[in-house]
């Protein structure tokens, strides 16, 4: 049974999702969603969900897109797809959990949550305010932009220390840490504030680094 | 070797870690952080994340407690260390994250993600704008506050509609995943918005249900 992903290639956590794909070097079928068509709002979408109201959410800018089929199984939550894509198939392609040294791998669910918990919420509205609100034609808000970019900068200067002392984040090996970053900064590297990354040099190796692997950039390819 | 978690009782993120480790009946021990004193941001304390800069977040208001060591490992960020408990000391107490069952597993997985990507974002401002600022003698801000009810709200919607179908986030078994709303809820609960989670049936009785679990009992007797 092939795993089949409804989701928006131009979505950062769609992206997220893909890259994972592509590391691990698993077939997929890959059924677009239209989101500004609403067809994630329609019936046929939100029974994938089990309940009616998901996409009621505004939390997410993107809306709530991906969604995971394999088999019976569905899943919703970027990283919960990613996670369990790299845990079931963990004897496939690139190992991003570091499965078998129960001490690498809880360094990689540290970074995981604090890509999540501090990085996300620092990065989101920047990419927000600057790709996404002037795509829909909108303004941009510079206070939020200003705020997010002093936030992430912070964020950053902690990455900076961290990378200095290990290639990776969660060590000496690339993970599904390091992969949870990969969409939203490729679309921060596209506005103004790119130097948040350049300017920090182990922070710019990094992101150098794990941006040009070659699953990624096969993800990116796709977008265009 | 003796689980070591260091800590602020009534921090949210270490009642969180607190909850998982009685849950687990492991045996550990507390080394209380006074956060007014900014005992976290000294040098011994600093060096426990192995860098120096961890403590400059400011994107998480009750500071960056909770740290665990387990022998010569050190973990931060509690959704990492709750994992952690879960997986290492799966034999050991309640199975919190159907370990062995890949599809309930990945259901866990899903609603771990729910509660931090969506539930948290707007449970956290009320906490901290309700609780926290009063205690420190600062004014609380109601547009906040009113925005992020708003949020809640459209959260436990979803929530409503999931525990109409299971009586745990997951599925038929408490697990982690409900684990991990236990300490920000219990303090909404103490707020003028419980209403949010009594007014709506299902949810009311889940977290009177999981509320009442004496591993969270006891945690809380100890926050007292």
């Amino acid at each position: 049974m092939v795993l089949k992903l409804y989701g928006l290639p131009t979505s950062p956590c769609t992206t997220r999702v893909l890259a994972c794909l592509h590391e691990k070097g698993l077939n997929y079928e890959f059924v677009p969603v239209n989101l500004l068509d609403g067809e994630q709002k329609k019936p046929a979408f939100l029974e994938k969900n089990n309940f009616d109201l998901i996409f009621s959410f505004t939390l997410q800018p993107f809306g709530k897109v991906p969604v995971l089929e394999d088999g019976d199984l569905t899943l919703f939550e970027s990283r919960a797809i990613t996670g369990y894509i790299a845990e079931k198939f963990n004897d496939t392609g690139f190992d991003l959990i570091r499965y078998g040294d129960y001490k690498e791998a809880a360094l990689v669910r540290v970074w995981l949550e604090v890509e999540a918990q501090q990085y996300n919420p620092a990065i989101q509205p920047i990419v927000y305010q600057c790709i996404v609100m002037p795509r829909r034609g909108k303004p941009s808000d510079q206070k939020i932009i200003d705020e997010s970019v002093e936030k992430l900068g912070k964020v950053l200067d902690v990455y900076e220390g961290r990378l200095e002392k290990s290639k990776y984040l969660a060590g000496d090996h690339f993970t599904l840490a390091d992969l949870h970053h990969l969409s939203y900064t490729f679309n921060v590297m596209k506005t103004p504030y790119a130097s948040l990354f350049t300017s920090r040099p182990y922070v710019k190796a990094w992101w150098e680094d794990i941006s040009s692997r070659p699953a990624f950039v096969k993800v990116c390819e796709n977008i265009k």
